[in-house]
Order: structure tokens, then sequence, then C-alpha cells
């Protein structure tokens, strides 16, 4: 990944107190993802009391690009959103964030409460014109060598239809900018593939989808064809696509601990041993790919700029990944390229 | 599996003409079934025309525990339930049911748009005291060596709090009654583990479960830990109960394919072909307990008699387990026992 990056001061705010570890894993990774990527300079934002003893204990190369930002307070996972909001002020996520408005940072990535880090940034950071609420979305691999665009990821837990419509709209920009897929095929996640299943706003949605002739509309997909790669953008409302997305990784691990544990139990002879072994590391290269800790970090897009939800449960590795993504969109200026396709697409829509 | 069936003179109605391919699978299906099961009765219900030539073609054993009983349509996939069940009458799925409400047999098996079986079954058989509507569960293999009983799985596409809570008293029914778990975990089915979060009718449910001391209720469970064996009973929605088995399904029957077609791409040598031949017998043997094949049958709980949905697009060896899950459930007696046992928990609470 590190040739991927080519940026010259490519400056990441970081959200170092969130997640379900704060800076025990935000610092470290942190301090490696210096070492990996001579451009990127971080801004660390959270409490010097937890961060700095970790940064001193440390040897890394890379710290004179690491700037510790104070803020006094962490927004909890449990809060309600709303209420997260309203008291936010001098909180870790907030101020990375503003790090963004004022011009010091180019994106921002936290682990923190999600619905807080969607609000906030709508808030101080703004949507592209057309969109009401950004979603998260990530590039999920799939069967046919591609990749789907899925969201919402969470960031929105009920859509109505209108929300779903716009989600398929940014979903088919991404999949063309960032993937480079021509004329993407757009479908919503339903119970079935007759017009008549589902939910009224999954419904009102595909109504809609019909008629806009720059959306290349497939339809409803369900859930089994997930990784079949028979669309290339696949929307859903929050509560759906986070349920969808974390059973797949359920299984994924269940699978690669089920193999790891497999050997342990049972007294194996020699030849078992190397099959086990041949088994283990075959399944580890073809389910790579769909291991939670290489994909993590969604994209929030719909807003100005980036800014990368990386998983509360992130170990170092996921939140290096969250990083990488972060310079990877910022590198590419995917916010930009949105808000031109969408309003590209919108007003031929309006005409 | 053949020898689990011990019952004599067990008569099971087939809805013939659901599902995906109809008589093509129905038939042939309920000829091997006979032969596995030699207490089985069938009533095959649908279009003679359809199903006497499939019939008469075959030479298997057990016609004469077959009988075909007419009837004139079928209610198509992709029809409105309640559009459906107003023109039902004569339709396979509607003649299936009232065989059991005239006493000629005793459970009801069909493939058939999940929605209508759903509604006419309330209608003909009548749901148990106590229940607002029937749910879909099936018994999903975990981890941890158990099963967890998942509902509703597409009964009900939208549920209120209270329709949630009845789902968790039946789902540690039959965790209690068919898995012979005692005092069985019931968890809520989330987008996180915090009492805020998720959707209004789950987080309804959540308190009115806390107050029922005859429920061992341990919160909210988010879809990751599915496989994890962290409760006995998950409940959800039938909307997020289809889109979460089925993103479980496609996962599984993506690696599965995976491994089936990577011999054939690449030209292995000798061992790497060994190697390969013992990855996908230990992987089939590992994962064959979660093949949709093999666990195909959702019960159609909260109603007086058997009623099993087979997967639509069910193949033959599928929908003989689902046949074999009708068996189960009338020899195991499990309609009668969950209206039993809901008798004492509503008693219980009520006073």
């Amino acid at each position: 990944m590190k040739n991927d990056i080519q940026l010259q001061n490519l400056v990441v705010a970081l959200d170092a107190m969130g997640g379900d570890f704060g800076p025990v894993v935000t610092v470290p990774a942190s301090l490696q993802a210096l070492s990996l990527y001579p451009k990127l300079r971080l801004l660390l934002v959270g409490n010097p009391d937890a961060i700095v003893p970790i940064l001193e204990a440390s040897k890394s190369i890379g710290l004179d690009r690491l700037t510790v930002i104070p803020s006094k307070s962490v927004i909890r996972g449990d809060v309600r959103p709303a209420q997260a909001i309203r008291v936010s002020k001098d909180t870790s996520m907030r101020v990375a964030l503003e790090l963004i408005k004022s011009g010091h940072a180019q994106a921002c990535v936290s682990a923190g409460n999600t619905g807080a880090l969607m609000g906030l940034s709508k808030l101080v950071l703004k949507s592209v014109h057309g969109i009401e609420r950004p979603a998260l979305t990530t590039l999920l691999p799939h069967q046919k060598q591609g990749k789907t665009v899925i969201l919402d990821l969470g960031a929105n837990i009920s859509c109505d239809g209108s929300m779903l419509v716009q989600f398929a709209i940014m979903g088919a920009v991404l999949s063309e900018q960032i993937l480079g897929v021509s004329n993407p095929r757009v479908a919503l996640l339903n119970i079935g593939s007759e017009e008549t299943k589902g939910l009224d706003n999954i419904r009102h949605a595909s109504k809609v989808l019909h008629t806009i002739s720059s959306i290349h509309y497939v339809g409803y997909i369900e859930a089994n064809d997930l990784l079949m790669g028979k669309t290339d953008v696949l929307v859903c409302d929050g509560f759906i696509g986070n349920i969808t997305l974390k059973t797949m990784e359920g299984v994924i691990r269940v699978i690669l601990s089920t193999l790891q544990s497999s050997g342990k139990k049972n007294k194996l002879n020699w030849y078992m041993k190397i099959i086990n072994f041949w088994i283990k590391k075959y399944l580890f290269n073809q389910f790579s790919q769909f291991n939670p800790d290489c994909y993590n970090g969604a994209h929030l897009v719909g807003l100005r700029n980036t800014v990368i939800k990386s998983h509360g449960a992130a170990n170092q590795r996921a939140f290096i990944a969250a990083i990488a993504q972060a310079m990877h969109s910022v590198e590419r200026e995917v916010p930009e390229k949105i808000s031109h396709q969408l309003s590209v697409v919108l007003s031929k829509n309006n005409h």
C-alpha cells in the first residue's frame, strides 16, 4: 500500500480518543502509519495525558510529523447523537473536524460514535449540494474480481425513499470515479426481486430510480447475491447496511477462527498437520480480501471533505487501513468529484 | 435422518405448485421422501396435468402412500399477500392448508409466496392465543456446538415492539422444548449493544423484555456475533431476519463455490491437487451445517398446527429437508408445546 500514496504533505486529523480502545490503539497505529507513509502528517487530537506517555515510550521514526492537539473531552459510544452534538465543544471528534474547516487538515479519521460523527461532520463541514444526509459507504470485494460500493452502512438508521435515491446517485459516482466502472449497475437491497416486495421506502426509491436515465438501475437484489458481482452499487438504509456488513464479517471471522483452532483441538499426525497448514494458508489468501481488518474505514460520502469512520472495535492494523483510506480519498479528490458528478446528474434530471 | 422419524402414519400436505420450480422439484422430492420415510404419507396438492406425468415416469416405491389432490390455480410469488389471499380459493397453497383443518393432514409444506402462506395459515388454522402474528423461524448452528433459534425470517416485514416481545417468548419456548436448553438466553438483534442504539420498536421491546422475569433476556446482540453462540434465541423483524439469513447463506455459498472452482482454473501439480482435495473435503465437513440446503425449512410458529415454509429456490434435497422438518415438528408436538408454554408465560406475566 505504501507505494500507492504519492501526495506531498498530506495532513490527516485523527480523533485519538474515539473507538472502543482510544489511544491504546490509535497512537501506536498513528506511529506505524507515519513510518509507512513518509508524506503523511498527523494531527492527533485528544487528551495529552493519555497520548504523550505512549508517544514518549516510543522510538518511532516520524514523530516530527505528528502534532498533538489537546481536546478536553470525548463523545462516548453510547450517547445519543443529538445529545452528543449539543455538548460537542472541545471533544476530540469535533476538534478534529474543525481542523479541516480551518484549513489545517485535509481529512479526518474517527472510530467514535457513528451518529455523532455523521451529525458533526454535516454541521462543521456541510454536505454537498443536493444531498439531504451523508452516507457511510465501503467497497466490498465480490466474486467476479471487482468491488461493489455499498451504502448506507449505519449513518442513517432509517431512510425515506428520496434518501435512498440520493445514495444511489452517490454510489454510482463513487463506482465510476474511484473504481473506474463505466455506467455502473445500481441495485436496491430487498427481500425479493419482484417490484411488490419489501418496505415502502424501497419500493418508492425503485419507482424513482426507474425514471432517472443517467442511472443504470437494475432493480432489487437479495442479500444472498451480495458477493456475486451482480451489481456495482448496492443501496440500503443504514440499519440494514450495518446488519448486512456485520453478518458478513461475523461469518468470515467464524470461518477463519474455526480454521485456526482446528489443529489445536485434535492430535494430528504429521501429514494432517501439513494439510492443515496448507488449508489455513490457502484460505487466508482466498478470503483475506473479506477480512474486515483489511477494508476497515468507511467513507462518509456526501460531505465537502473526506471523513473516514473506522470500526469502533478496530485494531491497530485496521486503524492504519482507515488512515490510508483517508489519504487515498484526498489524493483522488473524491469529495470534489462526487460534488461535480452530483450537480451533473441532478441538473440533467431536472430538465 | 431416516431413523429419527418414528411416527406411524404421518400425513403431510404439500403445496406441489409453490416455489420457483413447482412440480419439477416438489414431485421428485416427494417420491424420495416417501422412499426415505416409510411411515410418511403425502397429499400432493396441485395441477394433476403437471404432477401425474412426472409420477408416471417414476418407478419409485411408496407411490401407494401418495395421493394427488387437485387444485385449480397457484399463488404466484410476486403477488401481494393481501391480494393473493382474497382470491386464494382452490389454490394449491390454500387447499393444502385446508387439508389440515379438515383433519386429513397433520402438517403442511409450501415453497410458495411467504406473505400469502403466513396470512392464509393464520386465516385457515388460527394462531395460538396471545400471538398477534405468527413468525418464521429456523435453527441456526453456531460456533459453540449448539443452535440459535432465530425469528422472524420474513413472515412480518415490519414489526412493532410488542410483536418482537411475542417472538422472544415463542423463541424461548422453541429453544427449551426443541433443543432442550434450560433457561435459554434471549437477545434482540441490533446495530450496537447500548440501550440507546437502534430503531424505536427494538428499544421498546428491550424495555418490556427486561420486565418479564420468566425470560432470560441478555440485551442486544450485533450481527457479527450471530454465529458465536452468545444467545439461544435471536429476535428481529422479518425484513432484517430475511436479509441476515440470506447474507449468511450468500457468504457460505461463495466460499464453497470459490473452493469448487479453485482447482479448475489453475494447472495444479499432483501434491497441490491432493491438498486441494483435502481442503474441499475438510471445508465441506466443517461448514456443511451452514449449507442452506441442509437447514431449509423454516417453521411458521405461533399457529395451532405445523406449517413449514421451504425456500422458494429450494432444490430437491432442500425440499426433502423441509418435509423432514414438518415430520419432526408433528412428532415432537411443537405447536401444542408452544401453546402450552405461552399460556404459562403470559399468565405469569399478567399477575
